[in-house]
């Protein structure tokens, strides 16, 4: 039995206290500032107000006032905010979290830097610690999971990655279970590249649907030739992306296409995605999806835009990034959907 | 303007009529001897039995007694026979085929040898031209492209392999449009064992469709996270299959990713994979499809046993390809669906 201090209860991190719990671990649940009345259902019902299930009994609930009593003696903490939640994470809490006892975040983005590198939210947050003179131990999850079907116990498979293989281990003796399957790396900087960059190209993977509908009609079948080419498109620019990453490992990339597998599937990136293809201006699909946050199309800004400036330095050719680059001068430029598939063929001989 | 001859009236053959009518070129369309009925009502009606639209005008219809006349001056013959009938098109096809003109095929497939060797269909065909001393290039279509999506005009990349270049450039010229692009390759064995491969494992990524209909409810909605998780292991145990071919390449993989992405959601295999993930045994399963092929079947037991005499004589680690053994001992010994989730999980540091 350990004790685990989740904090955030947003869908990810509320999801990951089942299998926490169900292992028989001392879990606690803490909201964020946003997460108040999230926190005041969970007490009242006992469940997620996103969920349709019941958490396994015996979580604790804390708003963020009570975080100090929700930190008491943790073994490990989960950090699951939202990527709008990095800032607030790395300045009001790192501060405040016991020495030495690690961080594992399912947080997913890259922030870019104004000389063009793609930093990870680790990296931010390492700084932070650096500068506090505190010692973490940080971690992150990566891979396919979406919340609500890992509450479902649907088979799910991820990667925990962090530097030190004892710590990982130790996460995963508490984390893992019969539905819960866990591989473990100390390469941070490629899992946690993989799986954000998936977010844009999920995107670029969903326009070929709201495509077809144009084409085809709102009722017709959906067709998978174009999708199928531009995921392989996308696994193809992504590896490119995670050399430049100094991140290049097939492992990586396999988490990455298994997470924008599941990505093209689920939820707001896949309905922007669509909205788009259709024909809608990416200002009317954000007003379609008002107030729902749109992760991927963050990262895939951020992307684009380290891109051009290593383009500027010699240290990458646009020409191998045709899918990214398209999906950003439609959400940055506003500019139709008009996918260049020519542009993904070669020849090799 | 070329002259086209496809041989083989099934649906992938009749498909690519499509494009290459439609860029003008002469295209003959020669049934099998078991496409009689198809020949007949392609002449009767303008249209494939299978497909709810018209082949362009102006394609001349064959039957195979009229093979001598469809060739008449053909720049190149594409072979669209399913991998039923790989012996039929070369013990009585490739000795009456005009020598020099290419032939390019849309059959996936690989066959194994008693020695643990997986050959291509292009390997086959090119023993038996060595046997008849007739030089006839051999070249291959690969990649994620099903036909009546082809026909409807979803946009569709594909790679054409061959060990000429400028012969494959030459039948590109003709295939080519707005909606069919095509990457050129001179790794044959690369691109035919990646589309193959993938037969077998999107078996193993429809089971978990059907598990989840056990488990959650015929009506359940469909679960993302177990099917990442398979389509991921499957991309790694395709690389291990692209190595142990001396085949490995990012781009063949990705290849084989994406055409694996697109047979999960299409016809008959994913309809095993999810009647098996029921609890159907194998023998029921087969009932249900009474008459229809299963190329996944084949595909997924001829690797299986390859890799066993591989692994005999230390060539190959069974330990890296848990799914496909569980696959065939699914297909091939009648076992229950029971997926090893546990060993596709593993430590990288």
């Amino acid at each position: 039995m350990q004790t685990i201090t989740i904090i955030g209860a947003g869908m990810m991190g509320s999801a990951l206290a089942f299998p926490a719990r169900e292992n028989g671990n001392d879990v606690r649940l803490v909201g964020t500032p946003l997460d108040r009345e999230i926190i005041e259902t969970c007490r009242e019902t006992g469940r997620h107000p996103k969920f349709n299930k019941d958490f396994p009994a015996g979580i604790g609930y804390y708003q963020i006032e009570e975080l100090e009593t929700a930190l008491r003696c943790a073994d490990f903490i989960i950090c699951g905010v939202s990527s709008f939640g990095v800032d607030w994470f790395r300045d009001e809490i790192l501060p405040v979290l016991p020495e030495k006892v690690p961080v594992i975040s399912v947080t997913k983005g890259l922030m870019d830097t104004p000389d063009g590198r793609l930093l990870t939210y680790p990296d931010l947050w390492q700084a932070k610690l650096d500068e506090l003179g505190k010692h973490i131990p940080l971690c992150a999850i990566g891979g396919p999971c979406t919340s609500y079907e890992l509450v479902a116990h649907d088979q799910t498979e991820v990667s925990f990655c962090g530097k030190d293989m004892d710590v990982l281990r130790r996460i995963k003796a508490a984390m893992a279970t019969d539905y819960y399957h866990i591989s473990l790396t100390t390469d941070v900087v490629g899992v946690e590249s993989a799986v954000a960059l998936k977010n844009g190209f999920a995107l670029g993977i969903a326009l070929t649907i709201g495509l077809n509908q144009k084409a085809f009609g709102m009722d017709s079948e959906l067709h998978y030739n174009s999708q199928a080419a531009a995921f392989a498109e996308a696994v193809r620019e992504m590896r490119k992306l995670l050399i430049l990453q100094g991140a290049e490992d097939f492992n990586n990339l396999v988490l990455g296409a298994g997470d924008l597998y599941v990505t093209v599937y689920g939820g707001r990136t896949r309905l922007v995605g669509i909205l788009l293809g259709r024909g809608l201006t990416i200002d009317e699909a954000k007003q379609e999806l008002a107030g729902v946050t749109l992760e991927s199309l963050v990262v895939a800004g951020r992307v684009a835009r380290a891109l051009r400036i290593k383009a500027q330095r010699g240290e990458a050719d646009l020409k191998d990034y045709p899918l990214l680059l398209h999906i950003d001068e439609i959400i940055t430029d506003g500019k139709p959907v008009n996918i260049p598939w020519e542009a993904f063929t070669f020849e090799q001989a």
